[in-house]
C-alpha cells in the first residue's frame, strides 16, 4: 500500500506545557510531506521527527491563532539557512501574508527560495490543492475567528496487473501501464482480452480529515463521511462543556459524536487543554461513544 | 550574599538543533528577573526552568536576528493568557517595535497588560536600566547588523553591622539601618562611636557582561574590565576563524582573549555553531588562554 501517514509534532492547546507542543502535524502522502499548522517550535519538532525537510513544500494553516502559526517565520528562516531553493507554498487566510511579509522581508532577507502565499476562504468548502496523488479540501469550522479544517483525499491508484496473465498472454512491457490504467489487451491473433480478466482492483483511496479548532459542529459529519482517519480537537472533557462552548472548542464526547455520525474508521483526538495532567479521562469519554479512538501524542505516527 | 545568578535557557546559534535551544538567558538579581534575548521556544524553556514568570518585567534584545527574538510574540501571548497585569518592558533596536506591534495587535488583541518598548541605540554605550539593585548598560558590539551586549552592575549593599557592637553599646533597633548606611552612633553619655568600629564592609558589588553576537572586538575589554562573569559568544573554534570573520562571530580563543584582557573572574562561552557534535574542542581552546572558562548549557545556572 502506498504511504499515507500522519505525524503528530504537537497536540497541545494555546498554553504550551512541558508535556505537549503547540499544534503541528505532517501528512506524508507517498513521500510528499504536507504540514498542517505550525505552532512555535515546530522546526525543532520537525527535526526530531527525522522527516526530510526538503520533501515539505506545502503548509496549510487552519486559523490565525498564535499556537497554530507562530513557528512559521522560524521554519522559513531555517529553510533559508539550509539553502532550500524549492518554492514553499503556504495556504492560509489572506491576513497571514499581510502579517508575515514584513517579517520575512526583514528577518529572512535574501531568502534563496520563494514563499508563495495562497489565500483561502475558510468559510468556503473548496479544493485548494490537487496533484496526481492527493487533493486537499477545506472544511469550514466554527471558532472564534475564521477557521477551516482540511480533508486529504488520496487519488485512486491504477489497478494491479495479474502476474500470471502477463506470462500466459506474453504481454509486452510497453503494455503493462496501459493495462493497469484500464486498456484491454489484443493478442497477436487479434483476440481481445478484456481488462477485467487481466487486473484486480487496487486498494480503495483513503482520506484523512483534520478538524481543529472548532466548536461542536454536526454539519461537518456529512463532508468527512467515511474518512479513514479523523483528527478532531478535544480541548476539554464534558465537565468543561460550558467552557468549551464559551471558547468555541469541543469536548472529547463531541469529537466522538462527530466520528460516529461521519462513520469514519478511526478517531484521534488532540489539542488538549493544559489543565489536564494526562488525557485518560478524555480518552475514556470518547471511547464510550466511539470505541476506535486514540489519543494524539508528540512523535506519534498514525497510518491512515 | 544577595542572589545574582545567570540561567541559560538556550545557547545554540542560528540553526536550532536537538542539543541546543535558540538564545535566551535570565539574569536573577535579588529575585527580579531580567531576560536577555528571546529565541523561538523561549517560553517553554522558561517554564522548564521553574523561574517565576511574574518576576520577569524586563527583556533586553541584543540584535534583530531571528534566533535572538522569534520567541517574543509567543511569550507575550502566553503572559496574556496567564492574565498578567504588570507592564512588560522590552529594550531593543527601535525596528523591533515597528515589526512586532502589528503582530501584537492582531495575535494578542486585548492583552491585559502593557508592552512598553524602549528603543536603544546599540552603537552607544549608555545606561538603559537602573533601579536600586542593579543597572544595565549597553556594550556596543560588531555584528552583521546593529548589536549590543549588556553589562549588569549590582548596586553596593549597605555595610554589615557587628552583632557584638549592638549588644555592647545597646544600640536601639531604629538606629540599625542608619548605622548600616554609614552613620556614627552617639551613646546616652554623648560619646561618639565611629561607624568604622560598628560595621564591616559588605561584599563588593558584582557585575555580569553578556557579549553576543560579535566578531572579535578588543575594545570591549576596557568596558567590562574586572567583571565577575563574562558570557562571550564562541560560535566557532579557531579552525573556522575565517568563517567567524566572514559571519562576524568569534572563536573560542578570541572569547578567551577578551576575558584575559578584561581581567574578568570567570568566562562562560556559548552560541555554539550547529556544526559541533559537542563543544570539548571549544572549551579546550578557550581554557588554554583563559583557564577559568566553562561551557554554557541549557538549564545551567551560574552564580555571578
Amino acid at each position: 500500500m502506498e504511504k499515507f501517514d500522519v505525524h503528530i509534532l504537537g497536540c497541545g492547546s494555546a498554553l504550551p506545557t512541558l508535556r505537549h507542543n503547540a499544534t503541528s502535524q505532517v501528512v506524508n502522502v507517498r513521500e510528499k510531506l504536507f504540514m498542517i499548522d505550525c505552532g512555535e517550535g515546530t522546526q525543532v519538532h520537525l527535526r526530531r521527527s527525522q522527516l526530510r525537510f526538503n520533501r515539505l513544500n506545502h503548509i496549510f494553516i487552519s486559523h490565525l491563532h498564535g499556537d497554530h502559526c507562530f513557528g512559521l517565520t522560524g521554519l522559513i528562516s531555517t529553510f533559508g539557512m539550509l539553502e532550500r531553493t524549492a518554492q514553499l507554498h503556504v495556504y492560509a487566510h489572506p491576513e497571514l501574508e499581510r502579517l508575515l511579509r514584513p517579517h520575512l522581508n526583514f528577518f529572512c532577507k535574501g531568502l534563496p527560495f520563494e514563499v508563495v502565499f495562497h489565500p483561502i476562504d475558510p468559510g468556503k468548502r473548496e479544493v485548494i490543492y490537487d496533484d496526481r496523488s492527493v487533493s486537499v479540501e477545506t472544511i469550514p469550522l466554527r471558532h472564534r475567528l475564521p477557521t477551516c479544517g482540511f480533508l486529504f483525499r488520496e487519488k485512486p491508484t491504477p489497478n494491479h496487473i495479474r502476474r500470471d496473465m502477463i506470462d500466459f498472454y506474453r504481454i509486452p512491457v510497453y503494455m503493462i501501464n496501459r493495462i493497469k490504467n484500464g486498456e484491454d489487451f489484443v493478442t497477436e491473433e487479434g483476440v481481445v482480452i478484456p481488462n477485467a480478466r487481466l487486473t484486480f482492483p487496487s486498494d480503495p483511496p483513503r482520506s484523512y480529515a483534520y478538524c481543529s479548532d472548532t466548536s461542536y459542529l454536526p454539519r461537518i459529519a456529512e463532508q468527512i463521511e467515511g474518512a479513514d482517519l479523523l483528527f478532531h480537537e478535544a480541548t476539554f472533557a464534558e465537565d468543561n462543556a460550558a467552557r468549551a462552548r464559551q471558547t468555541q472548542h469541543s469536548t472529547a464526547a463531541q469529537a466522538a459524536r462527530i466520528a460516529l455520525d461521519a462513520k469514519v474508521k478511526r478517531l484521534v483526538i488532540g489539542h488538549f487543554s493544559a489543565r489536564y495532567e494526562d488525557e485518560k479521562a478524555l480518552l475514556k469519554e470518547a471511547k464510550a461513544i466511539f470505541p476506535d479512538t486514540i489519543l494524539a501524542d508528540e512523535n506519534l505516527t498514525i497510518p491512515v
